[in-house]
């Protein structure tokens, strides 16, 4: 597994997987009719955001990371990122790879904490990941996403300082 | 006072002291370098948001607001909104009919509950504002915002049920 910056040519390799995702409206918070034109420029972020893709050996890439400042102006010392993991390639570590390469950055930028907007509650995989990264929840809206499954369920405001 | 919807026109009499309070960068996490342009993107909501603005009797704005779906997709169901008003106006009232007319139009709408994502801590108006129309704080974001005069101080998220 290597993390590298995202090229234009990745966003080939990172739209079916994101787009999955999306529609699937169980983990994040995007408009499950987003057009590839919109998702592209939701998440191949122009500098001084960053744009990162992890790929196994053989250059398949099987997931992505977007990092930025969360707000601007007195608030562009906190960084956030999203990250998409390909299903058919999860369990790898490609989560963690790229949390921890997110981290790296966002402390090599110079940002003095990271925080998650919208962790949805039942994605277990993400809380337990950034819980190992550092992570608490700051606190919960509750039934602020509505989870095709399990109905309304919260989303954890995540924060690490760095 | 009234509370309407905002007017084109009525852009010309926001920016002055929408601008006064960006610049200030006490309370919200603007860019305080924001254009005009930018600022007008930024506050004139198009449909299905809103503007509105508080007016007095003889028809002078003295406050803006502006209102939305605070993420689309599957949690479309959570408005927001930001609210501004004259400084040279301040206490008055504007800012609680703003408050309530929101509230109003985020039921009519159908929205189940309104979030804020960015209170100042420190802006006590506000947060002793949102805490008498039923907002609770959900958690505080610790040092996530840069004030001139306090340093770095928390951004509350603040929520209630319609």
């Amino acid at each position: 597994m290597e993390i590298r910056d995202a090229q234009p040519a990745d966003w080939d390799a990172i739209w079916p997987f994101l787009h999955e995702i999306v529609v699937a409206s169980e983990t994040y918070a995007y408009d499950p009719e987003m057009s590839e034109a919109d998702g592209r420029r939701t998440w191949m972020t122009p500098p001084p955001g960053r744009t990162a893709v992890a790929t196994l050996d053989d250059g398949t890439v099987i997931g992505s990371s977007s990092m930025y400042a969360n707000r601007p102006g007195p608030g562009s010392h906190v960084a956030s990122a999203s990250f998409m993991v390909d299903a058919s390639h999860a369990g790898r570590g490609a989560g963690r790879a790229l949390g921890e390469d997110m981290l790296a950055w966002a402390r090599q930028r110079g940002f003095r904490a990271v925080q998650f907007n919208a962790v949805v509650e039942t994605n277990e995989r993400a809380v337990g990941l950034w819980g190992s990264l550092g992570f608490t929840v700051i606190g919960t809206v509750p039934e602020a996403f509505r989870h095709p499954v399990h109905g309304l369920v919260g989303l954890h405001v995540m924060h690490r300082f760095l």
